[in-house]
């Protein structure tokens, strides 16, 4: 699937006769737009306005949309083409947000001064009791450096702030955690370390966002080692919860065992090597890998994987094949070998179309349009912070990514991201397998 | 019917099987405790907090009925005993909220991906528009740390965030400004205009909170110099700008006028130097000052005010005295002159009660009950954050301070903190000199 990233509302007005919507979304269609919310505004005696919310590939295509409504005439009129998105982004959208009502003098010297000063002087004599009377305990720091903001590379940690705020209102939504986006405005491991190690009292855990390969894993490793609280690259781990949670969904609808499988990366980057690991804790025996760069061939060796030269050789040997490398028709129909489940992940185009993996032999194959992060970092956040853990394991996520597959409904890969139960049922498992840990 | 003031919430962590709770609320009133509301905080796989409120006779029932809990053992753990003005701390007093509902695929494409690349690439070319489309515009981190926080002196920045959150509380409710604590683990100079440089591409402007003297001016100063974005050391000139405003009043209650005055400050730490600043700023042309320490008054003097020898010697010699040394008693009454205006500012304990300055032969006299900082910072920085300024000037502090004086009802030294026209009237006097000063 092309990503389509141009996405505007265009507002219609037709007579309020049956079939000129119709003629609309058929003309929309023809153009290649991809039509998603309708939504009636208002239906006159006369004429109906509609939002029709068109999904397009380039402002190119968008023009073409307009053009053949326009061409439609009859009394079908476009009022106005708006751009939803960055309207919905005017003035950003986060604001942190007081707790209580500020209506009354008591109520001042309740939040502020004098009172306050008692609860500092609780929190002087037990440091641990911030955790409940500040919200500390509640708050994720969203961290970037700008280096890799989705699939736009390196554009720097300002214009990364829209994703950020994404994250943080998706914290909030999903598990009521308070995120707080942090621009960093150094990528070099050292300076990112002792920036964060000099501002992490404030925060209960820290999500590591879009932050390049190969610097990601020094300063995750560092930050791991050197704080007590939790560190998560999202780009590596939550991607690999999901991932995991997904082939464990694909497993079950093909009838194949995963434990018992041999499983294939192919690419070996950020997520890649992160996969790798999240499925040598789950418990796959024998996992093999293939990068170009030798590099992120050592990374594997490293961690317990077992390197192979080629693709060729990864597609011949593995019953579960990953892949993850950007490149489009990276796997040829040929390679397929009968049987095979294959998770080709890249946005926007696959290594290899599902169809086309199904065609070759393929048990099971699936793009990476579903297997979406939202599913991961907002539960397993949750459960870190209801534990009080100091870090997050690789148990942990794998029982995360378990309750994520639980939550799948048969025949699906991954569950929808807005069921409320998912973000549930990751945080409780994340919670009890921290809890565990600690006794 | 006892009097029951003795009034606590008492977090109770049970095992999460039925039968607990009854044991703990039996065992609350066989000690005489009296139960008042029961809130359940979490659920967990296992185990369940609640916040009890019990009300006691006195501190020695409080005792019996923690103690009887306690010794209910098999898991059953009291993680605090708070009062109410804790619990108003409870889960922190901010929360980073979305500003848009995520109900459905269509608000999750537009908020996170594929629609925020969109948002990302206009910021990209145009990074001036990450004012509009993110909350930096909107954003002011309040950074401390935690080397003089109130009263309480060098407690460490954990153990200031709840004053933090106080201020982001403040910020949101008379400035709907998004106020995001952080706290420093150094108190370094170089350090913390290192770590603040890496971390400022997230704020559009920077309050400095609780940092002590001397290095407050150093850090101040650097980051004012080396930031695009505005800074100011609240505890100095957010301090300033409302003892300003008050002195206005009070000239204004006694006939005196402050332009022609010669002003004296009895102690030049952070707050008694931005004073005397301030009034320079205003024009007042002899500004004298005292302090113990001569390093002090050299600051005073490189900013073009008076030190003098004595406080004996600025008693006699000043209109308007202002006094912020936090030692009680410090003006004597055959100290004060007749007609002068007085301000002895320390808390809890003014440097002379009003009554007694009166006595004495004062014009006007005041304690430093109703100087309150939340009076400035809040309209101070919705000010520039509404005009765009890269920098808090002193004219606009000082129009800041024209603006709470001209709110003040006559006869009353400052405005009610509540009303909502002072915050508005601050900002809009800040913005305007803000404005003219870029044109």
């Amino acid at each position: 699937m092309s990503i389509r990233n141009v996405v505007r509302t265009i507002i219609v007005e037709t007579p309020s006769k049956p079939g000129n919507l119709g003629k609309v979304t058929t003309a929309i269609g023809k153009a290649g737009g991809d039509i998603g919310d309708i939504t009636t505004i208002k239906i006159g005696p006369l004429s109906t306005v509609r939002d029709i919310t068109v999904h397009c590939e380039n402002d190119d295509q968008l023009h073409q949309v307009v053009l053949a409504i326009k061409e439609l005439g009859n009394g079908i009129r476009i009022l106005s083409v708006s751009d939803d998105v960055l309207r919905a982004h005017e003035g950003g959208k986060i604001h942190m947000t007081s707790r209580m009502d500020i209506r009354s003098l008591a109520d001042l010297r309740r939040v502020y001064t004098p009172g306050v000063a008692n609860v500092c002087r609780v929190i002087q004599e037990e440091p641990e009791k911030a955790r409940y009377y500040t919200s500390i305990g509640n708050t994720v720091a969203i961290i970037t450096d700008g280096t890799a903001i989705l699939g736009l590379g390196n554009i720097g940690p300002m214009a990364g702030m829209p994703v950020m705020e994404g994250k943080a209102a998706l914290f909030d939504r999903f598990a009521g955690i308070s995120g707080i986006p942090i621009l960093l405005g150094t990528s070099d491991p050292d300076e990112v370390v002792r920036t964060v190690k000099n501002i992490y009292q404030g925060f209960g855990g820290i999500l590591l966002e879009d932050i390049g390969s190969p610097h990601c894993f020094e300063i995750e490793e560092r930050l791991k080692q050197e704080l007590p609280i939790p560190v998560m690259h999202d780009d590596q781990h939550g991607t690999a919860v999901v991932t995991l949670a997904a082939v464990i969904s694909a497993c079950r609808s093909a009838g194949v065992s995963l434990k018992d499988a041999v499983v294939g990366q192919i690419g070996l980057g950020a997520a890649g090597l992160a996969i790798c690991r999240m499925f040598m804790a789950y418990g796959v025996e024998e996992m093999c890998g293939v990068d170009r760069q030798p590099d992120a061939l050592n990374r594997l060796a490293d961690y317990g994987g077992t390197p192979v030269d080629s693709i060729e050789e990864l597609m011949e040997r593995c019953d579960i094949v990953i892949a993850t490398t950007g490149v489009p028709g990276l796997i040829k129909p040929e390679m397929v070998r009968s049987g095979q489940v294959i998770l080709a992940l890249s946005n926007p185009k696959p290594e290899i179309e599902p169809e086309e993996a199904l065609k070759a032999g393929a048990a099971f194959a699936a793009d990476g349009r579903s297997v979406n992060n939202v599913l991961g970092f907002p539960g397993i956040f949750r459960g870190v912070l209801n534990a009080g853990a100091k870090e997050i394991t690789h148990p942990m996520l794998v029982a995360a990514a378990l309750a994520i597959a639980n939550c799948t409904n048969p025949g699906e890969l991954v569950p929808h991201p807005l069921d409320p139960k998912v973000h549930e049922e990751v945080a409780l498992a994340v919670e009890r397998e921290a809890s565990q840990g600690k006794e």
